[in-house]
């Protein structure tokens, strides 16, 4: 197939493409082949690729290399951080008669499926679960987490940003709410890794996740980061590997890749300008050349790189598939719900409507994205959404895939 | 530094190489970086990489592609399959009350880490648990084995072959005998994975787990096979990926690379012939010409390419310090336990002293593995052994590290 099209990816929230630094440094790492356990010389260079990573994140989120445990992504991270402290909390020796009532847990409506749904999950097991309801503009209820927080609470799991809308969420305060009442707090940074500085040691979070390809490496690789001190059960038992944390020889490769761009770490409060220059000149002018669309959570702190946009009667799913034929990658809301003919779930959890949810459209940019990217793609929303909505006029309707 | 020595890698039940193939399809996997659950056209690409790997893998182990799930790699598979079902029997709905009642587990004494360490922690969750001895042979008790099934066990985890001995186990009769109690069967052929055939139909197990990295491909990518049918609640809850059985962004570098040598399977039997002529030669050789050496495990079915020595005299660990000194990788046990200076709990299962345990020594060629490497191994061995016991002599004791 020839590929004549220009393609422009506008999807960065789903994934990032691999840095020219990681592409680079793959062949490396994949020739120190040998189990980083060995203590022969077949282990010493994964040893050290492993070490020099490590040190790496430490440093990009300001935490000590003790406190980084490298996972599969940050799924893996998520469920580890739930999972672990409910079992943790069921079957480790010498805990205080207090901790053993903790069978609390907290999130918010808005959270990535790993948390949702392994939140359903710790239900099903007998935990109690408190979703904290966001409003319109996606801010947290502090209200109604200040209720609910007790000293029966275990721990409370919000995201640092969303991952739809880009908002960000108080962590900072929520951390010290949760801690006034002895509660762990853990936050889902996936989003937020790489598009703006994340400052563990300052947030005073107990955990946080990461994944590698939401910044710029190769997927397959994450980060729990678990401040010292805190235990939890390790979802995978096996070697020891990770200070016993996490079984499994190591994926060298996706570490190794994942310590080339923490090295990038000190560019990223550089980009984050320059996106959220580039995000707000494509909001006005698509606000101001294309009537009756609004801006979902554009009050409110956001990600540089993100926008999601309610284009009143052009379907979500429609506009996507006719921006991908003309070379553009956006979404309708998160990657893995792709394909789901469902509206956004967290855009119902801030209150739009289904219809408002359904006309919804993500676009998040990247470190390589240009002015002259974001101009020509406004200009093809444009068509894209005149002919659509041309279409349901003809139709006297709006228009679903 | 100058490397000037030769280095021979006799270690490949620790990890092998990444073979030429995989090296060179690498960038091609990297530049796939879309994400494969995206509609968008940078989805597509990806998409079709775990397509062909999963046709691949499903082909090398005579298993359906939707049977195929791939994880993090083997430590993860078997944890997935143990914790996943003992959660299944606790919090699925619509089983019956004799399903409801298989609270039971059963494995052998010489399982991996990831295995017998999730099989504690199941016991500390509330299942009942047991471990079948086996005799100095490394083969399995049948009789215990018979007598402890029952209607209340849920699984029997066994591996299908020995990480430290390379022992074969009869994995097509025990599961036939789980299978008469309405017990599922699982196997661990992380070992086997790539060493020997394997043929999933013809054994009739209902999970099986494999890992990409001890055949020839890179870290952080395993395989889980659940057979069509047998459902366990999954270890990383998430998004819809692997037809929601593992949440988390594919590892499409680590997922594309192990197609590409599932694609070598038919060479495995030939290579398996080639390599027990190596093996054997290797064997007779220092049976004949080192004093006081036994082959653990040596008159059972066993792995083409693994040799586990007791060199009386010689300490394991000196021993294998020795010989990486000049260039030779060899190992003690497993690798995840490296640096841990008790010695083997499998070779103890097997009956052997701690002395003995203590002067083993592992030996797992590979593909690679030539006459003339060998050949000079077992005389440098002759060497090393030689030093150590006249040390030993001048102590009047063994010596330890």
């Amino acid at each position: 197939m020839i590929q004549t099209k220009v393609l422009h990816y506008f999807d960065h929230n789903a994934t990032t493409p691999a840095c020219k630094e990681v592409l680079e440094s793959l062949p490396e790492f994949a020739q120190a082949w040998g189990n980083p356990s060995s203590i022969h010389w077949g282990g010493r260079q994964p040893k050290n690729i492993l070490r020099d990573a490590r040190k790496a994140v430490a440093e990009m989120v300001n935490a000590s290399p003790l406190e980084i445990i490298f996972t599969s992504g940050g799924s893996e991270a998520n469920n580890t951080v739930l999972k672990g402290l409910l079992e943790y909390y069921q079957t480790a020796q010498f805990l205080t008669p207090e901790q053993r009532k903790r069978t609390h847990f907290m999130s918010s409506e808005v959270e990535h499926p790993s948390i949702m749904k392994t939140m359903q999950h710790l239900k099903d097991l007998g935990a109690r679960v408190d979703f904290i309801p966001v409003n319109r503009q996606g801010q947290i209820d502090l209200k109604f987490y200040e209720e609910h927080l007790s000293e029966e609470t275990a721990l409370v799991s919000v995201m640092f940003a969303n991952n739809e809308t880009g908002t960000l969420f108080p962590i900072k305060e929520m951390a010290e709410m949760a801690h006034k009442k002895g509660a762990l707090f853990h936050t889902d940074a996936v989003q937020a890794f790489g598009k703006v500085p994340v400052n563990l040691k300052e947030l005073n979070v107990d955990f946080a996740s990461f994944s590698g390809h939401k910044f710029y490496s190769v997927k397959g690789t994450g980060v729990l980061y678990a401040k010292k001190g805190n235990n939890v059960t390790p979802l995978i038992h096996g070697g020891a590997q990770e200070r016993h944390r996490r079984g499994g020889t190591e994926n060298t490769l996706g570490i190794g890749a994942l310590g080339v761009v923490a090295k990038r770490a000190p560019m990223i409060a550089e980009k984050a300008k320059a996106l959220a220059v580039l995000r707000d000149h494509m909001e006005a002018r698509i606000l101001s050349e294309i009537s009756e669309v609004t801006v979902t959570a554009g009050e409110t702190p956001r990600l540089p790189n993100t926008s999601s946009l309610v284009l009143k009667g052009a379907d979500g799913e429609t506009m996507l598939m006719s921006l991908d034929i003309k070379g553009y990658a956006v979404s309708t809301g998160a990657a893995c719900s792709s394909g789901n003919p469902e509206p956004s779930p967290v855009l119902l959890a801030m209150g739009l409507t289904r219809d408002e949810a359904q006309n919804s459209l993500r676009v998040s940019l990247g470190w390589d994205s240009t002015l002259e990217q974001v101009d020509s793609f406004v200009d093809t929303l444009k068509t894209v959404v005149d002919r659509l909505r041309s279409l349901n006029d003809d139709k006297g309707e709006t228009c679903h895939v």
